[in-house]
């Protein structure tokens, strides 16, 4: 089930209902307390403890938890901040129930970076202007090629990273090596619908200098807007470090 | 506010509550009467018919029936299909307001593709397969480029096209051309939440033949995933007639 961003009032009312089904709840740190209380007072609340940059709880132990209270004939929810099919890693918990034969539902709810553009009041795509989007992230398996951000880099896109802020130094760089130009605006919201709301406006050149000066970290987007009329000129393959 | 993509119950709790505070509201065609059914009984429901494919309704136009209704004293919603900020001309309402003086909020949503992937239990992203997902459309501007689909078809990448049914076609034969092999598994959802709901499960080569044969249009999401192991190979610059 999808909570959305962060604010209890931004859950649907199919997740509400899902909510008020469960016998028990795995949730992770990034769903806030008030969400929880959305569930039946006697359900149980089991924090799962997935947080950016940790993973105190492996996956396969979620995996194996999610499968022992379903067999125990128990309604399960597993809550997942935003949308569960964006960098939820719902495959891993939807094999693990399928392998055991247990039925499941996907509930879809508000990916962060839509939460985002619309605290910011401006949109994703704009009509002659930017016209695809491209959700991505800093942060990928260990040991996996980091994405190839500079790809999709394209005139009239926006670029829309999630738990990327650690990353943020070497995805402006990169882009910068890649022909974009340093002054082209981002986008930066954090904690979006949470009491600790906070937007950065600022360049590529920036960036980083920038999320340091104001200590941004932790749950942010950065949006990355590469308008039409933005010439992005790539002189030759370039080549990384990883 | 975004409406979600269909199911009344895929609103967020603050959608409704919106909904229920408006004098006048604004739809589309792509918004269920059920949901309006969530509105208060007096409210004044005014269909804009934006429909894909044709406009019987300029944009301008809806901009200055917002504007009158609000200048008026009147609570509006503008209700838009999926999430507002992702395909949904959000830019032009926004500043159509902005320079009447008129307050705005913007109420994210549930948008079609991560709607379209709950239903297939398929997610978008697959740690270690697929880490990056491109929102993207076959429709743009008139006398726009058409957006360039082959720089986005990297390995890794889940390729989400919105109302594109129409360009299938041009869609498949432009990433066969660029190198994607033939053979990459397509998934196409249409009228997700819907009764006349629909799965396609096929590939890029059969891709518009397939749509032509099951009668499949309008408002599909069609989802290409191209996993790291598949090897993209472009062997040079593709020119497309447009």
């Amino acid at each position: 089930v999808g909570a959305g961003p962060g604010a209890r009032d931004l859950l649907t009312l199919r997740a509400v209902e899902r909510l008020q089904e469960a016998d028990v709840i795995f949730y992770d740190r990034l769903v806030d307390e008030d969400v929880l209380e959305l569930a039946r007072r006697d359900a149980e609340r089991v924090f799962v403890g997935k947080v950016v940059g940790a993973s105190a709880w492996p996956q396969e132990r979620i995996c194996d938890l999610i499968v022992a209270a379903a067999r125990q004939g128990k309604r399960v929810v597993r809550l997942k901040s935003g949308d569960p099919m964006l960098f939820g890693r719902a495959t891993e918990e939807l094999e693990a129930a399928a392998a055991a034969g247990i039925p499941t539902e996907v509930v879809p709810g508000v990916t962060a970076a839509c939460a985002a553009s619309a605290a910011l009041g401006r949109s994703l795509t704009e009509r002659g202007v930017t016209d695809t989007v491209v959700f991505c992230t800093g942060r990928t398996r260990e040991g996996d090629a980091r994405p190839d951000w500079m790809a999709h880099a394209q005139a009239g896109t926006t670029l829309a990273f999630y738990m990327s802020v650690g990353q943020a130094g070497e995805i402006a760089a990169s882009l910068k090596a890649g022909g974009v130009d340093g002054s082209v605006p981002v986008l930066v919201a954090r904690d979006v619908e949470k009491p600790t709301q906070a937007v950065l406006e600022t360049t590529l050149d920036r960036l980083a200098v920038d999320l340091d000066a104001l200590g941004i970290g932790g749950c942010s987007i950065v949006l990355i807007r590469l308008p039409k009329a933005v010439r992005v000129e790539v002189a030759q393959p370039v080549s990384m470090a990883s």
